[in-house]
């Protein structure tokens, strides 16, 4: 699995110089250069022009080794997948449009240099795929952690944004594809080789969602134009992403558990968990959303026909008090859900 | 000196949430909140519209614990700002103007939340002085260093950026401030307490020159429309530098060390090491550019005005072999420096 075994030179051979041209020269052509950025790689700073009228839309996210990723449990391809991923999302949930990314490398220098070029060619992939271009960044020494450090760059279109603030009562409460998935990848990585979860049939798939996301960018501009009131992407669990929604829009949920869209792996192999993975899980990179019911129809129609399909999950209703997540069960009686979001300290 | 000694509670103790509701609240209201910034903080972008017909300028830099700086040495406010200067100082180098930040924090989780409140709360005020937005950012957990991490966002004045690569054979080779003064610092921080040179009246003024660098981004406007040809910021030393410069615009540089600004507190202190210290030490921040002499003499009187002066130290000659740094000695003979910026893994 791990692939973390590339032949020398390592970082400390080449030095940050000669690192630098090599990760350069790993980026496919369309994610290293672009007319949009004259300016990358190589000078202080990168520059970019922004069509005429459209705004900027700014968003950072690091992985941090033994806090985010274990290199026994992640490739070199995966992990430099991820990385841009994790921010393309961020983009994606406000319907904002990639156009460049500056990524920061941190290594302690024993890295093998091979390892880094399939991390940056992967990359390099999706910045290529999504429009991104890899317009620079940094390199610094990090004592003990590799640490991967990018900060995404997009704009508006029609100058618009999809915020967490716009749901309102009488929405539908939706998400993209499936939930729980990358959750139950990561519990299986986790469990012993032999144990014979991990050999289920459909375990790799499991663990394909957790290393390898896939940034919701067209659905996200779908929601943009067909009249979402608010999205954000599910990073921290629909426990803890939800919450956040209806704290910025002031207003409650009803959500039906049974209407949950958890693929049958996740059932399966994971039978006495799967709704916790589901609810709590965290890292599955879909967009959560809200539409009024017609808007919700015209969004699920063309979500189809992109092959993101969409789910409704429950419905917005007015806050009694502080806004909350109701659990509706199967007799319709509703309870409170105890929220949490993941806490990095907690 | 240090200064990390706040007192509870911890980022554990407060938990992500709480820390983000604490670090906004220290930042002054001008480093907050823009209407040029709609979306900042608590969404998972932050959006901002550029002014009509200019690029955006980004840079990215780190500082990490144990590489770039030491608790014992640097106190919580010093290196709030200095996360940020160095930054600004990239985007002062192109010429452009700062418009927002995302800020990372890489924390172990055992730090004063009063300590991190005085470091954002130095870093706010050197953003609302430079029309800097701190619009967002990621606070994640780090397991052995603190690791602050920016991403600066400006935009160009008139369209236009300084590079590295636009210096021409003829032009006068310059520097603003001083050099030497900040890696005169860093070589007093790692002296003895008791060692005299430490006691020197001037010691404290250089250490302070290396703890809290000054983004001279007035002077990099004024750069840019006074027909300064290339320009770039002294992170590295100018032998570090320089051949950057020189790299892109494919000529060499005749340089007469006798003429370089080196503050007298160096020279006094290291009688023995100053003209190291001033072309290899390092972390000046100080703006290394090249322009025609007739620009160069606008740009010298103008620049006084701002009370940063800038130094003609030499001349941009046309490469006879792979461009090279010439010294030129006392005698008019010249002989090449042997170059080296700084290597993270060198």
């Amino acid at each position: 699995m791990s692939g973390w075994s590339g032949p020398p030179p390592t970082v400390v051979d080449v030095g940050e110089f000669g690192l630098i041209a090599e990760l350069r020269a790993a980026l496919p052509d369309a994610a290293a250069e672009s007319p949009q950025v004259p300016i990358g790689i190589g000078d202080d700073c990168a520059v970019w022009t922004p069509s005429p009228g459209e705004s900027v839309v700014v968003t950072t996210d690091s992985l941090v080794e033994g806090v985010h990723f274990r290199t026994d449990w992640t490739d070199p391809a995966s992990l430099g997948h991820k990385t841009l991923a994790v921010n393309l999302s961020d983009l994606a949930s406000m319907g904002a449009v990639p156009r460049l990314a500056v990524v920061t490398l941190g290594l302690r220098g024993d890295e093998s240099v091979a390892d880094l070029r399939t991390l940056y060619a992967a990359l390099g992939v999706l910045a290529a795929r999504t429009g991104t271009v890899i317009a620079g960044g940094d390199i610094v020494r990090s004592p003990t952690a590799l640490v991967l450090h990018v900060t995404a760059i997009g704009e508006t279109v029609g100058g618009r944004v999809l915020t967490r603030s716009g749901a309102r009562v009488g929405d539908v409460v939706a998400v993209s594809g499936t939930i729980g998935a990358s959750g139950a990848g990561l519990a299986l990585l986790g469990l012993d080789p032999d144990d014979p979860r991990r050999q289920a049939a459909t375990a790799d798939a499991l663990i394909d969602a957790h290393l390898r996301p896939e940034p919701r960018l067209e659905l996200g501009a779908l929601l943009l134009r067909s009249g979402a009131t608010a999205a954000m992407d599910l990073s921290d669990g629909l426990l803890g992403d939800l919450p956040k929604v209806l704290a910025a829009s002031r207003v409650s949920a009803r959500v039906e558990p049974g209407r949950l869209p958890v693929a049958a792996a996740v059932r399966a192999i994971f039978p006495e968990r799967w709704a916790e993975l589901a609810m709590r899980g965290g890292e599955d990179y879909e967009l959560l959303f809200t539409a009024p019911p017609a808007a919700f129809a015209t969004i699920s129609a063309e979500a189809g026909r992109l092959g993101v399909p969409v789910t409704a999950i429950g419905e917005i209703v007015a806050a009694a008090g502080p806004p909350e997540v109701l659990l509706v069960d199967g007799n319709g009686e509703a309870r409170p859900a105890g929220s949490g979001a993941f806490d990095h300290f907690g």
